[in-house]
């Protein structure tokens, strides 16, 4: 019989943030899968590290991040990888940070490996719950138009999308941090917005906007626009 | 000295998606408030009911639900009663469900209580995030810009708003499931709306949009609209 293939959402870095459920499917997979970058760095793998058991098998994947290179050959040679240990019977589990289905690379996995083998995603608290969390901003209230939004976006494209939010996290927002600040103060919501980098990991940092360096903002940052809506 | 206040988020219904940090929480704390509505149903309580020690003081909270009558003299009774255990030293959690900054009423406790007790907010895992996982829907791809809606919006709000996301969430659907319905049919993103009613809880439901009753759409259901985008 083959195995099971489960995606689970570890949450934002916090090793207590994992659901319950992704922690019983962790401990009790066989093979132990996750993200591995150019540097060889294994986020998603340090976040669960106390977790993991020295008897499961590991498979760190490599998946390039520039945009030059077609990162899609290298989930067809990681999904290879995973439905050897399938077909031979073992439970697999992908680790992903945040939830596997909000802006993750589990997708690309999920879309080549669940029609063959039973599969099961187990959602995960994303950075964008853990960001106000952690700032002490209640996010959305009532009926409010919510809105994530990545940096990358034209000034143009952000500009008419948060001039029709109540609230929004921008994501992603390394080298275009100049780019959305003045997108925010234009749209008159730089004043309620906060930035935190590395939400809950143990190299969080919470700055006042005005105080970053834009040279320093790394991919994994957020702003959160909160609600203006008041009681 | 005094006790300290916790907001946590339970998660959308299955009690296995507590977060391990707020699992802990809720067992350590002495008091746990949580909302009750007009009918006594006590829906975040019964969710974590088999985690409750009997030794806990229980705070049920009645909030009012309908339109025609203000929540806030409600919430001051129920930031009153809290204050008085955080106040004899006994740590107080309230029980959010989702995620307590994400759409909930627990902004109306912390905006009430955050400045005269020490308050944390464990951030969980929102509906949002589960029905996706549970419709076996990858939700957003990259650089997607995803939103929230509220089905009380007007069809022209809803419109104008869909018409410029890759991804969206329908929440609280209820009476309006028809109006959302012409809506997604009118910009185009019908084929790939998929509909769901408590997500993770015992009673969760899923039926193809053609098949619904609208007159029997309850109010915690949602259409999740997942990217078009594919590798």
């Amino acid at each position: 019989m083959a195995g099971q293939l489960y995606g689970i959402g570890i949450g934002p870095g916090d090793p207590e943030l994992l659901t319950m459920k992704a922690f019983r499917v962790l401990r009790s997979s066989a093979v132990v899968a996750y993200p591995m970058s150019d540097s060889g760095r294994k986020l998603a793998r340090s976040i669960v590290a106390e977790y993991l058991r020295p008897e499961q098998i590991e498979v760190p994947m490599y998946f390039p991040f520039k945009l030059e290179e077609s990162s899609q050959p290298y989930y067809d040679k990681a999904a290879e990888t995973l439905a050897e240990h399938l077909q031979a019977g073992r439970d697999v589990v992908v680790l992903c940070e945040g939830d596997p289905f909000f802006y993750g690379s589990f997708m690309y996995l999920y879309n080549r490996l669940s029609d063959r083998f039973q599969t099961e995603v187990v959602p995960g608290v994303s950075c964008v719950m853990a960001s106000p969390a952690i700032l002490g901003t209640p996010l959305t209230y009532r009926n409010d138009v919510f809105m994530v939004l990545s940096a990358i976006m034209s000034a143009e494209e952000l500009t008419s999308r948060l001039a029709i939010a109540d609230a929004a996290a921008i994501i992603k927002l390394g080298k275009h941090f100049n780019k959305v600040v003045e997108v925010l103060k234009q749209v008159g919501l730089y004043d309620r917005a906060k930035y935190i980098e590395r939400a809950t990991m143990p190299d969080q940092r919470i700055v006042p906007i005005s105080e970053i360096n834009p040279s320093e903002v790394p991919y994994f940052s957020m702003i959160v626009v909160p609600s203006e809506w008041q009681p």
